[in-house]
């Protein structure tokens, strides 16, 4: 395998699975000279004409998409890990005895373990798609055939749009549909919210299947798919266990360490001016990020300060702000419980947004760069700011990206993590995979104090003196370190053997993830 | 000028303003082999971070679009005919000595009669959509430099999308909108209701220019248009009369003869057994068709029959009905009158489409096809139900399609139109221009009685001794004849002179519109 050295100094294949890739070239610097994927033209003339698109099983509809060797199949986490359709999908496959699928989700759950089997028989060549859990560390160990290529939500809309990745059949799980293809995840036993993770599929794919257990007359409002891009669509008994596509409720953490640091996030934003009337921010649907939506909550109700947006992941708490005034909209990626799921379909400054609007970085802008503040985690930071959300310090791959490197071109980027996770310090001296350069990277808070990107001295100057612990990142590292009883053990790795890759927003190659010597 | 004859016997230019054309080929027999548009990718990179693109003015914005000679630039019919943004934009056109545009809109009304100068002194070369009135006017006397092309709403969308028509710049009337370029047509002083036609336009231009007169802070909800795909932003005072936007009241006609053949198209439909519960129906904004509407709407409460949905331009009449649950939704184009405005910014159910969704015949199926009836009208009709709905028996183009082609594919399609108009019978030996081959039409209601096209056999049995006016079309036009003192003169036309290209659904060359020797 050749390998080169990219802007960020990490070394980077040239080629991915066959096919030449770009090293990162830095923030911004990579100008695209090119065309968006032209999908094939279509003609009304080769559809029903009236509008029923209903074939009697996936099978049929598999076999009507042109299912071969070698196809790409993408899917969608909507279900997150309550998804029965993917699995139930690949059994299909590997009865019709495919060999080589390139499986394309937006991102894959520990349910899916199922698939490891196909990924062992030859099934699925490989994945490109997040991989949480035991996906990730089958494909640490070597096991896959493949290289694994790791996006964020945006970055993965990118390579769709930028015809990167062709999808041959999108297969995507809509918890209501019509028989024309218009779908949306707002109602039905599987009602997950938004559907903005298969957009780009449903846009780009030469074949669409619609799969749904919730049949309703045209017209299915409203159509987060549109069924003017499906070919197909499949009534099934059931897409999944709904008590894992949503959690009844999110919760708030319990850990005093990580309400401190919630506490201190909060503080943060305010001492720095990012407090005022018409901000914007995001957080996710962790506990450490609900804990800081609380804290910030109560200082907007005694300040009687009104944010213009929030962007979701929505969960009750954001929706009560919502509900209460406390934000004029919830501009928002995906639904994690079913307060989030009830108020996107009945509230219309409940919106549902697409990779494509929020986080695609090769539109004409996107919104996260307009958010005022962003609280993310993490699984490493270095000393330089870098930092890392996919691997452990152990080597193994257990987590996607999401939207994380999307969301930190906010104006204020946050990270809030614990000092050390199982007496494994998080700061380190290098990050094992870089997911972000440092200089996206504004601000860490821990339960040991806060540490400022020395390139922002503007924040470090809106804080000073206002009673805030801001530590030199080394110092708390150094704290840590203490506790921990010295630095992580470095993992065993073939640096050799490249088992996947991270990309940066713009489809370049940003690290390599190793394969984890036993 | 290369001519040669298409499948419906029409003589058509084998080139149309340079460009290599297919002809027709019959209802559903190209089979487009080919991808679609390709527009450039784009980086966020090259985009103001904050997401504020508002530029000083549209000058500037042109400037910066890159416009030169022989660019093309597309506008859109949302402010009908109180737009005064497109000669604003075309008087700074040519202040800049820009020369030879093609002017691209989806519909050009008389307050665009300003910009004959334009085609006069070559600022415009030609244009590529529908002519109302006074432009249509002036292209037939041969005025006009290039070759006129008509298009249905859907074909615009197909032309675009299919790479046939590439967009330079597109420039939207938003009557709201954000920094970002966000925007919608249900707010603000020049509210319009949906922006659908404009969405073709916002997805494959080069440079998309959105121009407000109610600039919103980010984010703009719903975003009709997606800031995502605009580069700049420009605030001007007003974009037009608002009086001349949408009316306060669309009215029914009064005229004896109109309320007949509007109460016997309501009977036929009844009697062909199309009324029914879940049914569905377009009909359009003229005063036949509501009045249409409001007898259909007396029968469904006497049978207590609720349609599943209304096809939109909508109206006070159309809204009533879905405000007293006599349908489940409007699935609506554009908004005729204020009411229809107010009801697409508040009710859940009055949804917006594009022509994307509703008429776009290459895609994988449209609502079009879907529905049960439509009733259209049309300036004439031949003896074999072929008709024409952009020229008048004296040969002038005084209108455009609209969605009228895309409308017939409608599962019953019905012209309701007078056996004459000043004294010159519609119904004719052969129309002056093809806009649809007499297969698409199934009935013609007049209010001598109705035609039903002898295609339809089941229909025929439907009404069979249903006591309806059933005739030969022959008949009736043969009593028209006698009425009007003889068939229309017809007009002298310079066959060596083709003006105007008329498109079906598919991008082929349906007819051709010859000069007019006065």
């Amino acid at each position: 395998m050749k390998m080169l050295l990219n802007k960020a100094g990490r070394s980077v294949p040239t080629h991915v699975n066959g096919q030449l890739e770009m090293p990162y070239a830095g923030v911004g610097a990579y100008i695209p000279q090119k065309n968006k994927a032209k999908p094939k033209v279509t003609t009304a003339a080769s559809y029903p004409a009236d509008g029923n698109k209903i074939l009697p099983s996936l099978k049929d509809a598999l076999i009507k998409a042109g299912i071969k060797d070698g196809v790409t199949i993408s899917t969608h986490h909507h279900l997150r890990n309550g998804d029965l359709l993917t699995n139930y999908m690949f059994d299909i496959v590997h009865e019709l005895g495919i060999k080589g699928v390139r499986w394309f989700p937006s991102a894959s759950f520990p349910c899916h373990s199922h698939l490891i089997k196909y990924l062992e028989d030859g099934t699925i060549h490989h994945i490109e798609g997040s991989m949480n859990g035991p996906l990730g560390e089958f494909t640490s160990y070597g096991k896959m055939s493949g290289m694994g290529v790791l996006r964020s939500h945006g970055g993965r809309y990118q390579s769709v749009q930028d015809g990167e990745v062709h999808i041959d059949i999108a297969v995507i799980a809509a918890p209501t549909a019509d028989p024309f293809g218009n779908a949306n995840g707002l109602t039905g036993k599987a009602a997950c919210g938004g559907l903005g993770f298969a957009l780009a599929d449903s846009e780009y794919a030469d074949n669409v299947i619609v799969v749904t257990d919730n049949l309703v007359p045209f017209p299915c409002v409203p159509w987060q798919i549109q069924g003017n891009n499906v070919d197909s669509v499949v009534v099934i008994e059931s897409l999944g266990d709904s008590s894992k596509i949503v959690s009844g409720t999110t919760e708030i953490t319990k850990s005093p360490d990580r309400l401190l640091i919630a506490e201190l996030v909060a503080k943060f934003i305010e001492s720095a001016g990012i407090l005022k009337d018409g901000f914007s921010f995001q957080a996710g649907a962790g506990g450490t990020a609900l804990a800081f939506a609380m804290f910030l909550k109560e200082r907007m109700k005694a300040l009687n300060i009104k944010a213009s947006f929030i962007r979701g992941g929505s969960t009750k708490y954001l929706v009560e702000m919502l509900e209460e005034g406390l934000t004029g909209y919830i501009l928002d990626g995906q639904t994690f419980d079913l307060h989030g799921v009830r108020s996107m379909g009945v509230n219309p400054n409940h919106i549902m947004t697409s990779p494509f609007t929020s986080y695609n970085y090769h539109g004409k802008g996107n919104f996260a760069s307009i958010i005022d503040a962003v609280v993310l985690g993490a699984t490493e930071v270095d000393v330089n700011f870098n930092a890392n959300v996919v691997s452990h310090s152990d080597g193994l791959l257990l987590h996607g990206i999401g939207g994380w490197q999307n969301c930190l071109f906010a104006k204020c980027s946050i990270l809030a993590i614990p000092t050390f996770r199982d007496r494994i310090p998080v700061i380190v001296d290098e990050v094992t995979t870089l997911c972000a350069p440092g200089e996206m990277i504004d601000v860490i808070v821990t339960e040991r104090g806060i540490a400022i990107n020395p390139l922002r001295q503007d924040l470090l100057d809106a804080v000073k003196d206002k009673g805030l612990p801001i530590r030199d990142i080394r110092d708390i590292q150094k704290e840590t370190d203490e506790i921990c009883g010295g630095k992580p053990t470095k993992p065993t790795l073939d640096k050799e053997h490249v088992v996947a890759v991270v990309k940066w927003v713009d489809g370049t190659l940003l690290d390599s993830v190793y394969k984890v010597v036993k």
